[in-house]
């Protein structure tokens, strides 16, 4: 039910010690244990999003947390241990956030209790040239199979469901992630953590989280391993530098394509960016060629930038495959129809031609509207206009996708009749995309349009490209 | 100081007429009336915003609106006349929101009454293949030279400084947007009104907007040139499918393009989509290649979509013309400075190599971050920080335009400390984007930087392309 064991206990953890938990507001340790405390006090164990259709748990939430801190009696108000060793209890997951030199220390500490994961927050190693320290942990873990290691230099993990947060941004400086279903994997800690914060801004959620740092133990393969082996996550992205492990990662990522999709923003994507990236993450950084056919191969899902990885994703989230490629446009404005049928082709799809049967019914039913690719159903349009026209456009062998594009301004669009729009597509295996932009008036209809179970989008760019990458795996996934 | 004298009267009149204004909910002419009346109240002619650097005023409040409805008393309120013939006072402007067959008589009484300018809001002429009608506004046109027409079948026209507003969408369904130096023109009116809407939730704001619908006139020509000559316009932005009359069009955009930018969204930018955009607006659209290369020697600068027509708009309005095209990027996230470069380099814009003397400087003021192209200030740079490197990257000769990256969930950020950026980037020309996402806490750091002066942009990928489009309108002027 849950993924490779021993990486299960970074996400779902039922006990956390924190080592070097802090009273002193600012440092790390402080920003970690109070994080950390608010996640798993938040967690609801309840909540019928933790049981999946089986009626079983998947998730549990933590259930302990203990500060470590030799100095304290109490950290934040909750007893201290002086040392991890001191704990009577098993201990699932320790985060280490000391000064570099203690961690080898407290490492060992963690294996003699046989802690089963431990996350290195602690900068200071091998992406600062510092051998000595990394040789200790090096062989700490290769010594130690049992314990698995994630980081050094690491932000680490969240777990929306479990209700575990390792990451230490101030929260009144950053939001948290409502529950999903998409899972994250991030090089770039910082980046990692900015996009957190943004995506709690977004309609959709996060399931996992996890940022490895210097990857000395678990890297990006094992997490889209672990991920793909996650019921509850649907779509894996991951923003990649490079990969530690040139064959693991494209074997797994092969493995992992053909159960759920992966879309990747590669950093560093061209020759000249390259230098750049060998200096931010030391050694990773492949020849940007190479990478694009290991991903081609691998049936993983390139993103342009930050806006696009997360639109892919929410659409391959909510939508079914496509069977071609072949789009439907429908729209109450001529103008706003055109500029996406030119996103439409630009991105080398298909502009659909609906059959003569489908022709001669919509002229029927639609008199006025202008029956071609787009579909115009002008000015007055009303929302069973659109009900009939995606109801044919569904039913029609040579429409493929459809985009729907609304402006919600017209006085003859009413947010009482959407429902009728969710019906007309129930039984529907055809991908659609609701595009508009406007003010809060229109991203209110929007929202109520996203909660009627349909994928929206503000701008047609964005859109035409999630569905030129939607129709890039469906082929992927036909060919393998 | 304002522009071609007949044109004006569209955008500065004293007196406007609404023929056909109504007392029926629902109906256009209601909600022209109630638009129009909103608009010129909320108008302030003290607003120091309506005096240039001179001190004169360079527009006028409406002083009066006059409702002609020969049914009614009063149209919502305020005294009505049975024709515009009746009102003892000359009109400005007037605008026919009537049944089509109705129109020609009215533009008729407004010829003979000497109105300067006349609004044609009422469809139903060539564009549904109406002749004789057609055949009788265009005669009167031209036999009557001395009253400008626009339309039929558009929406009109807003201009934010002197409380004009034709537009017919119901305020509660669309927001006016803000004040400002953008001139938007729009062939498709719908579009273009949802535009707006989206554009009052932007930081930027709009002077002048018109839609010209049929352009038995007007065309998008004379209103690149009237915005061309308009004093408070300093940027024009436009989503055109076609040129009335292209050599006209071409003149006056060269012509226009050497004072100040034009950015065009172009519908129907492949032969695929060209059909489409034919039965949109009739016989508009020609062939996308000989636009292109139009385009190209006019000096209009090409969006490829709604989200960069305006922040290509917002960079040009905010920013220096740079000298060249290498970009240094200041960043304290070494994967979001990564992702950025690779947008550069994509947009084959050049990656800036410091001087020897620059580098120096830089390793002894910042010994800790890595100085390089991004230079990485790291996770604990304050913004003193960044205002060395920005001083040091403004006076190097090898930088012409700057990316400023900023994580601000990162503690040592401070709010406070944003004024000493303004400060050294005050005596600058060169053009500077921030760059950052996020939720709440980002966003307010975001308006505090914007409001200090700076351009600010969401994505690397959308500040790359602003950035490219910059340089080539820069390397238009150059050569012409």
């Amino acid at each position: 039910m849950l993924g490779p064991k021993s990486i299960d206990y970074f996400f779902n953890p039922k006990t956390i010690a924190i080592i070097g938990a802090s009273n002193s507001k600012g440092k790390v340790g402080y920003t970690i244990f109070e994080n950390m405390k608010k996640a798993s006090s938040d967690c609801n164990i309840e909540a019928s999003k933790n049981i999946d259709e089986q009626g079983n748990i998947t998730y549990k939430c933590v259930e302990k947390i203990f500060p470590i801190n030799p100095k304290h009696k109490e950290i934040q108000g909750i007893k201290a241990y002086p040392s991890i060793k001191k704990i009577n209890q098993k201990i699932d997951l320790a985060v280490i956030s000391l000064p570099a030199k203690f961690v080898p220390i407290a490492l060992e500490e963690c294996i003699s209790c046989k802690v089963k994961a431990v996350i290195i927050v602690s900068a200071g190693f091998s992406e600062v040239g510092e051998q000595e320290l990394t040789k200790k942990i090096k062989k700490l873990i290769e010594e130690n199979p049992e314990t698995r290691v994630m980081g050094p230099n690491c932000v680490g993990v969240m777990s929306t469901y479990s209700g575990v947060d390792t990451t230490f941004f101030e929260r009144s400086r950053m939001r948290t992630p409502k529950q999903g279903s998409l899972s994250f994997i991030s090089q770039s800690g910082a980046l990692g953590s900015m996009i957190l914060d943004w995506v709690a801004t977004q309609e959709f959620g996060i399931n996992k989280f996890a940022s490895y740092g210097n990857a000395m133990d678990i890297d990006e393969a094992d997490l889209i391993e672990h991920f793909g082996e996650d019921k509850k996550t649907k779509v894996i992205t991951a923003y990649l530098e490079g990969a530690r492990n040139g064959r693991k990662f494209f074997e797994i990522a092969k493995k992992t394509s053909l159960k759920k999709p992966i879309i990747v923003l590669k950093g560093s994507r061209n020759e000249k960016t390259r230098k750049a990236a060998m200096s931010h993450t030391s050694s990773l950084a492949g020849a940007p060629k190479v990478y694009d056919a290991v991903f081609r191969q691998a049936g993983i899902i390139q993103a342009e930038d930050l806006l696009d990885l997360f639109n892919i994703a929410k659409l391959l989230e909510k939508e079914p495959l496509p069977k071609g490629n072949k789009v439907q446009i429908i729209t109450n404005g001529g103008g706003f129809g055109i500029i996406t049928a030119d996103q439409i082709v630009e991105q080398e799809l298909e502009l659909a031609k609906l059959s003569k049967k489908s022709i001669k019914k919509l002229k029927i039913e639609l008199p006025g509207a202008i029956i071609s690719n787009p579909i115009d159903l002008l000015g007055d349009a009303t929302i069973e206009d659109y009900k009939k026209a995606i109801e044919t456009s569904l039913k029609d062998k040579n429409v493929d996708l459809i985009i729907i594009l609304v402006l919600f301004n017209l006085p003859t669009i009413h947010v009482k009749n959407i429902l009728s729009l969710k019906k007309a597509r129930e039984k529907s295996t055809k991908p659609i995309v609701v595009c508009s932009i406007g003010s809060d008036y229109t991203e209110k209809y929007m929202r109520t349009i996203e909660k009627a179970g349909f994928c929206t989008m503000n701008y047609p760019s964005v859109a035409a490209k999630a569905l030129k990458a939607m129709v890039a795996y469906s082929e992927f996934l036909k060919k393998n």
